[in-house]
């Protein structure tokens, strides 16, 4: 009957279903063409900065730049338009993404030639995390992420520590290296520290003179004893998120609260005889 | 008695026992022949391409080559030949390797002097797996494969998000830098983030600005706290492996609990006999 | 009444209490000025290093460095002032490095222009350890210098260990190779061990005959190999740490067997009260 | 009485504590004299090595070195005098680095000056483990060897892997970089293949193509997810070398098998209560 309006109600939510889940096959076949815009999009933006593909392909690149970015405005309207509140939607992480994605190429129309802006079409990647989201990798991102939250304060610590350390070495290698070294400033000696104690080594800046070599073996064993701390901390995080597994999900029957131990009997909160099935062993005796 | 044919059904298990097993005295003998015809194939590969070495033992090289693929051909015929389904052993992992190993110099016949071939020669390498797999490392292996697909997941996450990091920092320092400093491109500069965040540390390129560095100090840093994801995660799973090994998943028939070690024959809560099919030696001598 | 002199008294624990705590919210705007004046100065060290803003902006830094010098020299007559036994905190650490803050400074009217000076300057740093001690991070400073001092020996065995393989690796080197490549000395040939080893890899001194790469291959490896050894003591350190933290180390007064969790109000094992102090909510329902 | 000969007796017994033990003031002394020597004779063949001070101090050293190997000749004289079976002790890994320890100057007198002993004088370092495990380290040293002797095989098949890895990586990029990027042989590739993959990055070799760079990344980027595997195995050990502090060393009163977890109320092995003090349930109960 007209009345329900089914179909205008249909069209919202078969949109909705679409964009922002992935059961049905079309939300699967939309995901993946979703990815292959920004795997080009990203690609184009790469590809274009390379001079020589920049003059034979620049036209093209700039006319695929274009429909892409049409592409992802529709798309981006369709999402506003099947949502009940899209502005709590366009103040969220991913809404910020999407509306970052078609800016600086709009924007071109009024500030053309933004060098800069290169970089905000680059961010477009970050709209994958949505896709990837959705399809497969959920509980793997919640572990990486809940152990980096839990052992970010710890990491902190031993960054600034770090830090101080750095800082102190180096500006003793300011003053014993020659500035033909490349130890000009402090800040330059502070660069070719973290460079050092992070194992990068680039080789622009090394110390020459024999005591300041003694000084930057001792930073490289220093640090490289030092530098196990964060993959420590963050390998104790993860194995306490996996042990969770260890918890049975079940609540208590007493009073309701789970994150019970897998070999518990009893609910340590109230007491109550956890396993349903049999009898306490306390009642039968008494 | 003719029927029974038992000689020829004796060569084919004896050679099926010789190439597929290693519990006898013959096939050990066997396995460690391959093992050195192996290393000396890959080794001729290596020193023929160092262009002194090509030039004086040039020759020697060729002929050597020739034989060994002659005695891996014959190898493969009796393989194929005491298999009872060869086409399956063929289309298996190890099949295909044994092919390759032989391909590439048989196809000289016909193609000569193909450069390319070289890789699918030194891929006569991956033969060695096979028999150190028959050997000792079995159980060694399956642990840290075991550990490496269970991870697998967590890992992919995190190289992508490391990739999108990379990305980001990289375009900035593409902006950034004078591009005869060596960022020329965003791909370029991508190739500079990588060598930087994994602290490879070529020195190849490297940023020359102060704000260029600054930034650089930046991505070694969070880069360094970050890296030691895969270690945690991986670390994580090794235990749990080692874990799982060590505790039996069946319960005690007197109290029910689990997670006994495998080597317990009495439960350690109640004193059971954990072992139901068999007597326990106190009821027995009671 | 004046006998008990409560304003003199006031202002000793007040200074006290805005000085050394950080519960007040005056105490709390001090310790910001703190930090801010601590980044201050140690940035002033740093840009006065760099030759260019040296000379346009030196007079600046010097008269910046004199107010800062005398607020901090205000700052630690204060502290001695509010402190009953003052003698005892300058001999501690954060009294040692209060001292070394201001001293440098007070030192050139004596000694002019004495450059090494500038890294006990830097040293100023290590002051705002104690503001974040007080502030926010104690706990996690604590773990990690507990899993450092725990695992200290162990890594002290370590580096001890990695330095007799370095050295004796290195002699080799410096025997092969020629004096050109670098090795011109066995005491350079071990910078250049640790250099690999702790896969900083400048650069600077790198190998040039076969022999030598093939050694500096296997330096690599088993470095690589060994190189995990404090990462793995110092993982374990840390889980041993975090396990400590949850479980309580007093056993249950019914069936007498420990590890329960912190929050654990009943054995899991026999449903007891566990916290005997207080009565079971079960007992004085029932 | 003289047939007990206790003075004579006393003698070799008193040289065995002063030399192989550690206990008294004596031993300490003479432990920390070693120390120094070993120390400075290390220390003498490395300052030598450098051109500078061979022409100033060469003489010095000289005379230095015969003190030193006079000195350890003397105590290696005492040490077989004082032990029952000296040949034992001299087939022994001290034994052997005892012997190296003063070989090398004395076979100077027949070969003389001959360079390649050099390593062998830096050998003498490897007594200070002697004395070090004599002294303090004990624990800890078996703690890191027992769990590098359990993940050896683990660490092998790993490191096998990696070089098959990178084998095949490396001759790829022989065959596409150019001779002038440094790629001139297959273990010349092999060798820049390590060195990334270890991630030392010394720069020697750098790719230099665009498809190179992007083979070189990926070998980073695979190669340091997987390079957290012997740290991950490692770690893992180090885990439970540590919770094997968690068993109790009592041995059970039934049959007297030892290592039952902490919690164990019951022998795992006989089922016998191992808690003595107190009275088995069953028993009661029965």
């Amino acid at each position: 009957m007209p009345t329900l309006e089914p179909a205008g109600l249909g069209l919202r939510t078969r949109l909705f279903k679409l964009l922002f889940e992935s059961d049905s096959p079309a939300a699967k076949a939309f995901d993946i063409g979703l990815i292959i815009l920004i795997f080009a999009s990203v690609g184009i933006v790469m590809l274009d900065s390379i001079e020589s593909y920049h003059q034979r392909y620049g036209d093209l690149f700039f006319y695929t730049e274009w429909c892409i970015t049409v592409l992802f405005t529709v798309e981006l309207a369709l999402r506003i338009y099947c949502l009940q509140k899209p502005w709590l939607y366009l103040k969220s992480f991913y809404g910020i993404i999407d509306l970052l994605a078609i800016l600086p190429t709009w924007l071109t129309l009024i500030i053309p030639g933004s060098q800069t802006l290169i970089i905000v079409r680059i961010l477009r990647g970050l709209r994958l995390f949505r896709v990837f989201d959705m399809m497969v990798l959920e509980g793997e991102k919640r572990l990486l992420m809940d152990a980096m939250i839990r052992s970010r304060h710890q990491i902190l610590v031993f960054l600034f520590s770090v830090l101080m350390l750095v800082t102190i070495f180096s500006s003793v290698l300011y003053l014993i290296e020659p500035a033909e070294a490349g130890f000009t400033s402090i800040p330059k000696a502070i660069y070719w520290g973290i460079v050092t104690l992070t194992t990068v080594g680039y080789g622009d800046i090394t110390p020459v003179t024999p005591l300041g070599q003694f000084i930057s073996v001792a930073i490289m064993l220093i640090g490289y004893s030092i530098i196990a701390l964060p993959a420590g901390v963050f390998s104790a995080e993860v194995i306490r998120a996996l042990r969770e597994e260890r918890y049975s999900a079940e609540a208590c029957p007493g009073c309701g609260r789970d994150r019970h131990e897998r070999d518990a009997r009893y609910c340590k909160f109230c007491g109550t005889w956890l396993n349903e099935d049999t009898i306490d062993p306390r009642k039968e005796s008494g």
